[in-house]
């Protein structure tokens, strides 16, 4: 019989939608979660009080926001104030994307899953109604294992690591359903770009657009915009 | 006719002994160099100065420190104050490892060279006079260089990411007579786990004694112990 909270697992935790979803799934899959959350000079900082409250909220066991001063790097419309966030949908990878984010995020997952003594890594990505990230493929992920494996001393004695996408080839909508079922609270979500000085997601942004998008197609209303 | 500066690399840089190497190296290959250090919560903070110095004596075109707020994660001597540096050679993978390092470090340095639209890495690691690092394997590289083509906007549209190692199969001693050929100054650098708190180094942890063998083995005097 599983024990839950038996074994350990390192889940990456935004605040958003998805991730929020992957904390109750990798909660249900009796892992012990560690909840990570990043301060990478994002403008949207409101999503790290979302993370808090999503990690309280989902069980998370600890709670960790690692400060990433790599805002000088610039190159994406996350970080840099002089690059606009689009309004319109875009084509191809857009400006939003954050160079080598998730390769950063699964690194700093991976050095405190070592020291956890575990080799799961829970993240949100999503290869359906994503975003055109190219660090959200498959073969990316797949990539990252094999990586983790000769990088880390665990690796070297022979464990292998296990980098848990569960929503890799769910729609949004399936995603919605699927964390309704398991309770999550979507109300304590935020996955817009740019939300305003309250924290109130701005509607137009990709990550506003794709969850509403998700939310009309699992047939019910989106709790953060009631 | 290669144009010394035409193309850019980015360039990890500690300020010991064999990042400065290395950085000299890359110069000499041609590269403008990017060198990029990390503020871990390390507790040689000295390594930092000595970066800088290193950075500035060896002509990097700019120098970052990324603040990386990973110190919670402990696990090594380096950066967790409740373990001690061990002052006498230790069998296996030591305690000064610190979990996941060099796959953060080039996960960062990925980004920066995306945005800096170059693909060439340097990481100054050593397969021969190493200290029993997994994330200091040639396999290792191969794996990240990899990863890198499949995690960023590059490398989708073709882009091929290269880690150059040019230290990867020279001895200590081998490293130190290359450099000095470059004219490097290695009263500059700085290899201890250690310092006191005027920088001077320890002169009996891992780093400082794999130093001591490969100057002795040069046939020089280390300038940093004048």
């Amino acid at each position: 019989m599983l024990v839950v909270g038996d074994k350990a697992a390192v889940v990456l935790l935004s605040g958003g939608l998805d991730s929020a979803t992957t904390l109750a799934m990798a909660r249900k899959a009796g892992f012990r979660c560690y909840a990570l959350s990043f301060d990478y000079g994002q403008r949207h900082k409101s999503e790290l009080e979302a993370a808090a409250v999503v990690a309280r909220a989902g069980g998370a066991h600890e709670h960790r926001v690692v400060a990433l001063g790599m805002g000088f790097i610039g190159g994406s419309a996350l970080t840099d104030r002089a690059l606009s966030v689009p309004q319109a949908p875009t084509v191809g990878i857009p400006i939003t994307y954050v160079p080598a984010r998730n390769t950063v995020f699964l690194a700093v997952a991976l050095g405190w899953a070592e020291v956890l003594g575990t080799q799961d890594l829970f993240i949100g990505v999503n290869a359906v109604d994503y975003s055109g990230y190219p660090d959200c493929r498959p073969e990316y992920l797949a990539a990252f294992e094999g990586l983790a494996n000769l990088a880390t001393k665990a690796g070297v004695e022979g464990a292998r690591f296990h980098v848990h996408a569960p929503l890799l080839h769910l729609t949004k909508a399936e995603i919605i359903k699927a964390g309704m079922e398991l309770g999550v609270d979507y109300g304590l979500t935020l996955s817009c770009y740019a939300p305003n000085e309250t924290g109130r997601p701005c509607r137009v942004c990709d990550a506003c657009r794709l969850r509403a998008k998700g939310f009309a197609e699992a047939g019910v209303a989106d709790p953060a915009l009631i």
